[in-house]
């Protein structure tokens, strides 16, 4: 499962780059409908590695799968595999509101699936196993879907708080925070 | 072989996502076109899904192979590389006859080569293995084709009954049933 | 070197049923336009499936590897890449003259990078090597090359020797032959 | 993380390809646009070639890793995934001044990301490691961006500087120079 799991997650990671299209003009200024798609590329590929990282550690601490683990994986390859058309819905609309909030609600169930298939390995684990103290009380993993959630909702306010908002659970998991927070995996 | 295999279930996976084409405008309107490929996306991915789960066991449980084993794969990855155009066509005419009809006609095209090769390997392994005694009398195995015929007849009384019966096989690998059929790999 | 290729085999496989797009009718006659390149699809289908087995084979056999191989293995990939680009053009113009030539150029340059591969390794390796026997005089490497350049002169006569004279090269590959012809790899 | 970053450049290799539209008509005339298209995506191919190998014996030589390592193996990887479109820009403009250029900034990008992975893997394995003996003093590590910026300039000169500077490039790292230069990985 993590051979193949990681295959899907490095196809979604390259995939998306399908989405920047190759302008017919051969100036700079023929790129300015790529800037947006280039950046919200960005934001995703950042994104999905940092699944990559976390799923990866966390399929490696988990020595037993059951029926339900593997459903809970499919489910998160699902979610991430909607990534390439949601960026490149955003990129293309140059981050208009609709996208911005739709990119959020991908990125949320993507965050709540992660967190289910935590669940069901770690009810598979037991809470002496390995992984289980290593996530603790997960307060990143807590934190993402809510951050997500007011995320949509501000991109109603204005569509660069969404934008924000999606940027800040990235920046929180990129910068290593080994005191205060148990590493997840 | 089982690598080579997965990767390329894991390609066809993930690829089929590219029938979901990112619209012109930026409205939640403008997907209107798109609810249909992303249901019939669901769809795949969920049986593509089974088949990568009960595909890989199987494998596993292959000790040796010959030839005949290895052409009945590609003949099977060849029926699963044509779901992503069967989705694709019947999402886009939003679940046409036509369409439904032919995307039924791939399912059971892949569902008999997995039994094909399902019964290579077991000519190769013999009435003692492992996998000959976990496969059993593979009711589900043989019920599947039957479904996806009746499902195929049926689009021509209502094309609906045609997805429904494709759903219902789904559901059927989906659900566990130690007890009732053993568990297939 | 043999994970990186066999990914990369996947891969080429895969993304070649790309080329069958989904038509915009919802009608039977509206795939008028994709039964050619279905042809096409399988006939290279076949042909990458024919690679890949021999090739995985091979390197399975090979225990190191110099530079020289590393860069004939590359160029294999090369042509391979390639197959996707000259199927789609065969089959969007219907086995036109032109394009049935240039697929036969693609396959011819894929055979002769093949043995070119071939000879790398078995001067890595040396003669007494069990690939060196397993090879032997390897009638079907030579007789390969042969056909494709008797198919791409063909097509001038009529195109349909060149594609015959092409699906002559799949079968003489499939069919299993170990007393006439040492078992290739 | 070797395999992940070996599937994603299997990924990367591959999807090139698919910059080579397939042309309507066909005759060979038809092919007119291809041909640049082709000729860029021969030094793309060979230049990710270059990289893969590279890459695959410098993480191959890498014990343990942490978080700087993954980051800038992820930033290297992002770079790679840019020279899908920059390869198809250049080619379908016909080596267009801008898009020479583009590509070239592109080249560079990688080069000075390849050397951020490999100093934050010499720092974490210490300067006796085996690899930092390998490396030594990495004439060709630094030569390359070096090459490229003077390419991206030079083609204000005239745009065929550049894609000479770039074609240096890749021959300086296909030759192998083992007695002047310490090889590299």
């Amino acid at each position: 499962m993590e051979t193949f799991s990681d295959g899907v997650i490095a196809i979604l990671l390259t995939i998306m780059v399908l989405e920047l299209k190759v302008p017919e003009g051969e100036h700079l200024s023929d790129l300015h409908n790529n800037w947006p798609i280039l950046f919200s590329y960005v934001l995703s590929f950042v994104t999905i590695g940092i699944y990559w990282n976390n799923h990866h550690h966390m399929l490696r601490a988990t020595e037993r799968i059951n029926g339900a683990v593997l459903w809970a994986n499919l489910h998160l390859l699902f979610w991430l595999s909607l990534f390439s058309f949601a960026t490149g819905w955003m990129g293309e609309n140059h981050f208009a509101r609709t996208p911005v909030a739709l990119y959020g609600v991908v990125l949320l169930c993507a965050a709540v699936a992660y967190y289910i298939l935590q669940t069901a390995i770690l009810r598979e684990l037991g809470p002496d196993s390995r992984l289980a103290k290593a996530v603790g009380r997960d307060l990143k993993g807590k934190a993402s879907p809510l951050i997500y959630s007011a995320g949509i909702l501000l991109t109603f306010v204005d569509r660069w708080l969404g934008v924000i908002a999606y940027g800040v659970v990235a920046l929180m998991w990129l910068v290593p925070d080994r005191r205060l927070v148990p590493k997840a995996m």
